[in-house]
């Protein structure tokens, strides 16, 4: 069975060597010690590896299961989501005047990745919760937010985010679920939604469905859609739970992985809801969340693959296979450990400088948020929501890509369920998909983000790039590993941007055709820019005298293999968006 | 649940316009006229979608089952194996001595492209006779061959390969398992086998294990190895049935896909076994039949994905979501068709130029080694021998990226496993780590394929781009879009064997660093000569007044979209190359 650790000292020369978070002045970040967010992170990691991680398998193996309209969660699971509301897990970084621990979201952020790595589909009921959680609090009346919040926080109850139905995913402008005003002020919702994440299940007393709908006099498409709150046990003004909601669950989806989180089928036949936000605003409701919602998608991508790449290096280490070229490095042994193998190193190489790529990204990213929340900066804002698709869509690919190598490690053991890494790439491949399919994700980057607030955000970005080449180019350490390649990435990257400026106006297709490779482009100039900060964060600390050199060497060394072997993929991407839409349209629908 | 059309008329164009089989001189293809290939490959197109393609889900959903030491395959696979036997198909391209039907190895590899398309699963039982029969014919006694052939021709038997047990995968040299001679002149064989296809199952009265042992004499390491016929029930002299053979079944492997056919552990436990070839020249025997086995897994790899992308399509065309960027195009529905967005044409282009560059690459090969057998062309043999390891490592690879990009298409369907779509994904998986991991194949074509015979065939491979590029160096129609960037790939691979040769010398960690990658450039080189060759031939149908416009020009705007977008790759994979071992080595095993 897969084993996890928690990467511990990984994520504390993130937090306090390159994003330096008590040195920011952003509010809240002072707590935010050394010590204290060590001994936060390895009690997550102690939970994680003793409670979850086990449960991961059983998970996908047992399933969920519809008995008589109730869900059944795997075994073990309940207990294990008992000691999270315990532990205050689910609360860490809600806000305290609903119970929770109001940390900031870049330690929720990392406490989520050890959460997510041990199981990821296990971590969805409370990281749903934490979704529906966040729409009330921004756009909840008072007495909804009381209503509601402190037993979301606590977990005590879980959220549901209810967006597709059969007919209608992306384009949610087609929705056919239906909410009629009630003289109390209630809604009557009827229709059905599909793909519900945690839609039913056991682990709680109540379940609270926000449920897109089309009440009377919006319009047509979107502009129609409203928000609502729709219990699935209707709530007393006391707090007690009342009557059992019109809501059930019509089937539970099977499907290619995450088993352990119930994906449902959920029916509304004339339920009573209440509306969340304003009438008609339901997609602006909705999007408020949506960037912490897909940098979380953005997090299982790379998390999963984490678990994965810790079990490859472990059996890589382990496995006898071979001898080196070079000459026996196991002479006792009757063979050689795979590690010693040159394409083995090659393939766990990408996954580590990748992961540890992804997680700086993120960090950042869920940083800027704080900034944008907590310092009310704007810029952080406009910067994280230009951010937001590069981070989900490159990070959930190279990131189900990592578990497919993690996979391959294995031989024909990896093909094999009881070893566990079917599993991660049968997870991982969903976050490519949900939270806006990357196509979406891509068409969100070059047709909305890349222009927004005039184009000044990915000029923003640009400039931070340049700034720091520029603040370090005096740094011999740095230039021509690091330094030179950002530089070549990053005008490949503007190159892209100005084919889609002197192209697209004329013709959308010619900057939509080349909207994927952009996305990925983006990713690999974001990961080249992490990586340069870690390079210098590592060097600063060997020149400091640190007695830990192994650790900030293998830093730097893995920075250097990102540059050297991944950032090249810019040049590539570049020639296919330059190559236009014609080759893209070239052809009718028939002739495919 | 997915359908399946077998790609008759694309596989007419590569047999008759591309290859021009008919006219090579190859004995044997004179009877390959147009008329005759194409009413053999719609008749298995008819078994395909109507027999095989029904049975694909049920294979998954329903998997082998062991029951008191008897496999189960799932339910109408026992039906459908009778037809196929019925209709001559598991004869087709075998002895006529033995009742085989003689057609050539391409016409062979063309049928079995259509039957994999439609069911992976289920045709491994008769794919692993194939292989184990090749092994009989080329290295068995005249009475082996009498005894087993004709069995194994008709399917009324199956073959097996036992290569690898639980703590030799790859390297073989290790393994335990051990053949005793007996006085009259057999073995006994005792030992576990692991990952054995279609190891035990319903299907026929008999088994034939081909078991790699080894026997007393042999010295260390893979030299004492040998290969022996094992099979479920002894043969006695007069063809009939004899004995139970001591070989079981263990147990049947969970994969993650391929449910449809069992994968078996097998003991043999002092199993009644007969020396096939050589004493302890097993290895060698193994490795005759080793191109065609790994040409066949490169098939399956490109084939699933076919069945993926054929689906993907009409998925687009039906899918109602969002509408067109540059204007509305289904104004009667309520969205257009997914196939309008650009993205998805992106996506679907990838697939399709892929797949048709993949069906012609595979055939050429085929037809490769039909002029090796067949015509007893050596540089045919030496060329197909170097490139099988590219073919079955780029086009695993790249056909299941081709299948995950399919399941994209469906967005959350496509995880759902009432579509199919993960199906293919989890079928096409296994190809990347059987009969040899791809890593191994990358090893194979850097290590030992490209010095071989002086590096004579790789010579002969460049010599064939360079050929071509000035046999149609006047064509102004092939030049910008097909000669210019397969001249600008060829170069990035001649440059990448120029460092290898360079550097390989002093470190041979140097070359083995860029294997992958060399595996990679190789398959996009390949492809784009097969693209280039493709749009020739299109571009003469159409000089030559051809009515079916639309075809030809599909299959020019096709072959420029890969040359456009996908041999770009070749630069990343040269840069990465040229970086050598240094980022790929530094680290210790205990940095990772």
């Amino acid at each position: 069975m897969p084993s996890y650790t928690a990467p511990t000292k990984d994520m504390q020369f993130v937090l306090h060597e390159v994003l330096n978070v008590t040195k920011t002045g952003i509010p809240g970040y002072d707590e935010l010690e050394r010590d204290f967010t060590e001994a936060v992170l390895e009690a997550a990691g102690k939970v994680a590896s003793e409670v979850l991680a086990p449960l991961n398998v059983v998970g996908d193996t047992q399933g969920c299961v519809l008995e008589n309209g109730v869900v059944h969660t795997p075994a073990g699971f309940d207990a294990a989501f008992a000691a999270m509301k315990e532990g205050g897990w689910t609360a860490l970084d809600l806000d305290p005047e609903y119970g929770g621990q109001g940390m900031a979201y870049v330690m929720g952020t990392a406490v989520g990745e050890i959460f997510v790595s041990a199981n990821m589909a296990f971590n969805m009921y409370q990281g749903l919760t934490h979704g529906a959680y966040a729409a009330i609090h921004v756009h909840g009346t008072d007495a909804q937010k009381r209503t509601y919040l402190p037993k979301m926080v606590s977990c005590d109850w879980t959220g549901t985010m209810n967006l597709t139905e059969p007919h209608a995913g992306t384009d949610l402008g087609m929705m056919r679920t239906k909410a009629e005003p009630q003289a109390d002020g209630s809604y009557k919702i009827t229709g059905q939604k599909i793909f519900i994440s945690a839609g039913e299940h056991d682990l709680t007393e109540n379940i609270i469905h926000l449920v897109l709908a089309k009440a009377p006099g919006g319009g047509e498409g979107t502009k129609g859609i409203s928000l609502f709150i729709v219990p699935k046990f209707l709530v007393n003004d006391d707090g007690s739970l009342g009557a059992r909601n019109a809501v059930s669950v019509g089937s539970i989806e099977e499907k290619m992985g995450i088993h352990g989180n119930s994906t449902c089928v959920m029916n509304y036949d004339g339920a009573t809801g209440w509306l969340l936000g304003d009438l008609h605003k339901g997609m602006r409701a909705m999007f408020t969340m949506m960037n912490e919602a897909r940098l979380g998608v953005g997090l299982q991508g790379y998390a999963v693959a984490e678990a994965a790449y810790q079990n490859a290096v472990i059996y890589a280490r382990d496995r006898l296979q071979g001898r080196a070229v070079t000459g026996t490095e196991n002479p006792s042994g009757p063979a050689d450990p795979l590690i010693v193998h040159p394409d083995i190193r090659r393939n766990l190489m990408d996954q580590k400088s990748f992961l540890e790529g992804a997680r700086a990204f993120t960090f950042w990213a869920a940083h800027l948020i704080d900034r944008s929340h907590r310092a009310d900066d704007a810029e952080a804002e406009g910067l994280v929501s230009l951010l937001t698709p590069v981070l989900k869509g490159f990070l959930t690919d190279k990131g189900f890509e990592t578990a497919v190598n993690a996979q391959q490690v294995y031989g024909g053991h990896g093909y094999i369920e009881e070893w566990g890494m079917s599993q991660f790439v049968r997870d991982a491949r969903i976050a490519m998909i949900y939270e806006g399919a990357n196509g979406v994700q891509a068409l969100d980057l070059v047709g909305r983000k890349l222009a927004q607030d005039g184009g000044k955000h990915v000029m923003a970005f640009f400039d931070l790039v340049k700034d720091f080449i520029k603040e370090n180019d005096s740094n011999a350490a740095l230039k021509e590993g690091f330094l030179d390649p950002l530089k070549a990435a990053s005008k490949d990257l503007q190159a892209a941007g100005m084919f889609f400026m002197k192209n697209g106006m004329k013709d959308p297709n010619a900057a939509l055709a080349g909207s994927y490779d952009f996305m990925h482009l983006f990713g690999h100039v974001c990961l080249g820019l992490m990586w340069a900060r870690m390079a210098k964060a590592a060097q600063e600390a060997l020149d400091g005298g640190t007695s830990d050199t192994s650790f900030y060497e293998a830093k730097i060394a893995t920075g250097r293999y990102y540059m050297a072997r991944q950032l090249p993929m810019t040049a590539t991407h570049l020639a296919r968006i330059n190559s236009g839409a014609a080759p893209v349209m070239a052809l009718s629908a028939d002739q495919f």
